[in-house]
């Protein structure tokens, strides 16, 4: 014997959610069918209306249901910095850590041939024409620092020498509160290479 | 700057879900947008349909979307024998473990004075009704071995036993592949007392 039917697709359903297996997904359905219908009514409704109209900010490329985003918006922003990253999420932890001003434009990926993402696909002919009609002061590039987060950074860095002289990539190094003794060294070696002079 | 107000919205209703929190919520949130839309959508309209149509199998109570589930209505089941389990999930389990072959019937709880949940709640009236009438041989409980599990067993047995000669509780005792060494006192002092002779 099985579940039912509805019950069985409910929590197959489930499963296209990331980190849900098998035993989680069949924990939701029946919490949501027991305790919390209206939960799933609710979000059953948000999931479509979400699905359906959130788009991208036409300018930064996040995602938002609206045409425009807060921080394209915003006239309190630095017009004249750019700050590329690789996803929504990364523009949330910077924004959070409130060590940046400016404007973003994410990516929403990172270079990767393999998967068929190319230049196109990170839409990297509209950051170039910002960078050249925008009059932007400086680009700094806060991908991840992974091999596609850096591949991605020099292909920016190429893309955009001829248009803008000021292009610079956050810095690499020890994360506060990190203890040397566990820091790999690929990271002791950035940290290194990039110290900076007491002056 | 936060998420756009959809994104909120959808992120909140997604932390509806049991051990999801604000992180994961998020994590859901940006997956479904920048990777599985169609996803989202089908999830959003079995959650619908779930909400709406799912109800309680009116033999067993369990839950299915039917009148009667596939164990009530099956004729390979044993009539005599009654099972009585706290949750779908625990006829599940016993189900995948084939060491049952009678039919069920789901308190969806147990008793819970505090929290307003007594014999009405639990049905417990059908259950006797059904042991009267059923021509049943057998009432296993196998509620959990929690305090409210063997509180509502011993509620149920003093409810039957006008109407029944046989009723009997799973046994309790080291699980198969437990090292001593790590059982609590109470299973070690149940396992000791359920002892079984060599025959």
């Amino acid at each position: 014997m099985s579940h039912s039917p509805l019950i069985k697709q409910l929590i197959d359903s489930l499963r296209c959610l990331p980190g849900v297996g098998a035993k989680s997904a069949q924990r939701m359905a029946y919490h949501l069918l027991e305790r919390d219908r209206n939960g799933a009514r609710r979000l059953s409704q948000v999931l479509l209306q979400s699905a359906e109209q959130v788009g991208h900010c036409k300018t930064c490329r996040i995602l938002t249901e609206y045409e425009q985003c807060d921080i394209c918006q915003s006239s309190r922003r630095d017009q004249q910095l750019l700050c590329v990253v690789e996803t929504p999420s990364d523009v949330y932890a910077i924004e959070q850590s409130g060590s940046f001003k400016g404007r973003y434009f994410v990516l929403m990926g990172h270079l990767s041939p393999l998967d068929g993402i190319g230049p196109q696909e990170l839409h990297l002919h509209e950051l170039k024409q910002q960078v050249q009609h925008n009059n932007i002061n400086e680009v700094i590039l806060a991908t991840n620092t992974t091999v596609e987060g850096e591949a991605t950074a020099h292909y920016i860095v190429e893309l955009l020498k001829p248009v803008i002289n000021k292009i610079s990539r956050i810095a690499h190094g020890v994360p506060l509160g990190g203890e040397l003794e566990y820091i790999d060294g690929s990271t002791l070696g950035h940290a290194f290479n990039g110290r900076l002079e007491f002056k």
